[in-house]
């Protein structure tokens, strides 16, 4: 009598989600001392106090009837103005402000992009490990999913990508920093990724669109570079969030960022606030557009996740598991000591170590641990992984 | 090389957008004074004071991480309760904390509704004249638009209903304050929508869910009843907006409420959810969540409407021109002095009138008038309304 998939959808409510719920209930069972969750995503670093200023200073110095209303479907333009100058001058895009269109999070982005880009049967590249919700999004926009492999080093696989590209072949979305394994593609995969797409564009005359999903550009470690995708490829858009550059995820306000110089980019600018009028979406949240347009300058506080991840990857390498050492982002990728990475996070659970099966990110034999976390909880779950580490001896 | 329809949508920004911008450039022309813009439908009264000063304790109350924070994706339990027991005990609605989710807005409501409900080439009915945006959502679902005719108080046509009523008929849309006449459909003709849909659901064993879109449920003038559909019928929800009872349009801030007698419940509210997922929606605006839950005793100055609305219907009709009587939002249907209501609209603009041709919203022969205005703009507006209406004799 409805729709099935949507059904669906709604109950695979992904196992972050059940073990969130595990850990809700073991908490009451045996304390919330016994319980170490690194599943979820959520920034545990607040939002910069200067945010908290500004946001105070914008509602009592702005009319409610402008502050709370529509702005047009693009979002304001003085945000859009500001963001552009600063995607310019900070990281040397090719960007523009009439080509800027402020959405609510980068889930939101990525979806509006693939719907603006995508006709029925048309093909998107998805290089492992991914964030399970592009293959939602590409789903809903009647796009299909191709995956692409990675190397040893969770980079780009190459020679299975050139496999992958074909006459349906019309996106690709990167991820770096990745979710989940923390890893940047450095600037010389990027140049790379990017020859290659444009070889096979003037090969074949088809557009290949980069969707850049860029929500922990400003989340990386020891001085890492996060190159800038516009600057290197014509046919690229970047969708940003500031959830977790200024700490607010709920709040889901970022924006879609089209590189004037893309192919008929007027059209496609069109067809980005055509997907979003179809999607249901009005405009951005109108107080986060502006809030985060006047905080642009500010900068989490990434040295507490920076403390998290060594702390996190001494304390497990030196239990004797095998991690992938992220640059960026707050996840890292644990090598699970069951070729079933679903039975090893079953474990892991009886230990109270809430850890996220590999297999929806692309990472099969791994699990995703999230560590924007409270720092003693790193400390305090040591026994329990060494447990979980000794029941597999 | 991409979706030519999005394309389309996104450029066909509705004549509203033209009318707007057109007005932007006369009033750089002319002066602002020689433009009566009745096009947009933003709130002129300000957010309540109360809201400004519970939004401000909230940002001053809470720990950052959690008002900014992810909420699950159905939203804050706590939310959804609050408004549950409103909806209970202000309208005696058949709600359900459980079978509350919280949206983007009632745009983001009525599009995820009807992309849990349907399946391809499933059919809704609009009942003209109707928001145009509904028309996008139901194609976008994969749905077809049956469009079903009004009768001379633009009330809802039973016959031409009834012939509409087919195998694949999957919902109906009700919106009621009807935007653009104004229209309330009172208790009786709500009950007799709910028999015709009953009985046809009976005869035939197929769903027709009734989708009450009321973002204008409490704007209504002279004590107007608003009758609750889902104590009337069992297969129905509630999309609604705070937009306009808090005068906050721009934060996209709303809810589904599912009918927990609704035929499947649960399998239905898991395909909103997955419909939510798949249209790249996380979760409402958490910050918003928050404060809307606490504001539910707060209502607009609708005073403001109501002398707005009685000054501009008798100023028009004192002029000579057919107006149709608005019981509640903040539009009123005017009958065009040309049979093209578009070349009448046009003509209009020569006069610095910005009126929405009625087309769009299947009110062809009549324009749309927003009167959520500075009621100064309707007294400045006589002599050019007289203007229009002599260009005619």
């Amino acid at each position: 009598m409805f729709n099935d998939y949507m059904v669906e959808l709604g109950n695979r409510r992904s196992c972050i989600r059940d073990l969130y719920e595990f850990g809700r209930r073991r908490a009451a069972d045996v304390g919330e001392d016994s319980v170490f969750d690194f599943s979820l995503g959520n920034p545990s670093v607040p939002s910069p106090a200067e945010m908290t200023d500004r946001l105070k200073t914008l509602i009592g110095g702005c009319d409610p009837v402008t502050l709370h209303g529509y702005t047009t479907a693009a979002g304001d333009m003085k945000a859009r103005k500001a963001i552009a100058e600063d995607l310019k001058n900070v990281r040397g895009a090719r960007v523009s402000a009439d080509y800027i269109y402020m959405t609510c999070g980068a889930a939101a982005a990525v979806a509006i992009a693939l719907n603006a880009i995508l006709n029925e049967g048309d093909e998107v590249i998805l290089l492992t490990p991914y964030f399970p919700e592009y293959e939602v999004f590409v789903k809903k926009a009647g796009g299909k999913p191709v995956f692409v492999g990675c190397d040893e080093k969770f980079c780009i696989d190459f020679q299975s990508l050139e496999r992958a590209l074909g006459p349906a072949t019309r996106a690709i979305i990167v991820n770096s920093p990745n979710n989940p394994s923390g890893i940047i593609y450095d600037r010389v995969t990027l140049k790379r990724l990017c020859d290659t797409l444009d070889e096979y564009q003037k090969r074949t005359g088809n557009c290949v669109y980069i969707v850049s999903d860029e929500p922990y550009r400003e989340i990386v470690y020891d001085g890492a570079e996060v190159a800038d995708i516009t600057s290197m490829y014509d046919n690229s858009l970047i969708a940003y969030s500031f959830s977790k550059s200024l700490s607010m995820p709920g709040e889901r306000i970022g924006y879609i960022a089209l590189n004037p110089s893309a192919h008929s980019a007027d059209r496609l600018y069109a067809a980005i606030m055509g997907a979003g009028r179809a999607l249901g979406y009005v405009c951005a949240p109108s107080l986060f557009q502006r809030l985060t347009a006047a905080c642009l300058d500010l900068r989490p506080n990434i040295e507490v996740y920076r403390r998290n991840r060594d702390a996190l990857y001494g304390m497990l390498t030196g239990i004797g598991f095998e991690c992938v050492f992220p640059q960026g982002a707050f996840y890292m990728l644990m090598k699970a000591l069951d070729p079933d990475a679903c039975a090893f996070s079953d474990r892991a659970k009886d230990f109270g170590l809430l850890l996220v099966p590999g297999d929806d990110f692309g990472a099969k034999g791994y699990v995703r641990l999230a560590y924007c976390v409270d720092e003693n909880m790193i400390k305090r779950s040591e026994q329990a992984f060494k447990k979980l580490y000794n029941s597999y001896k």
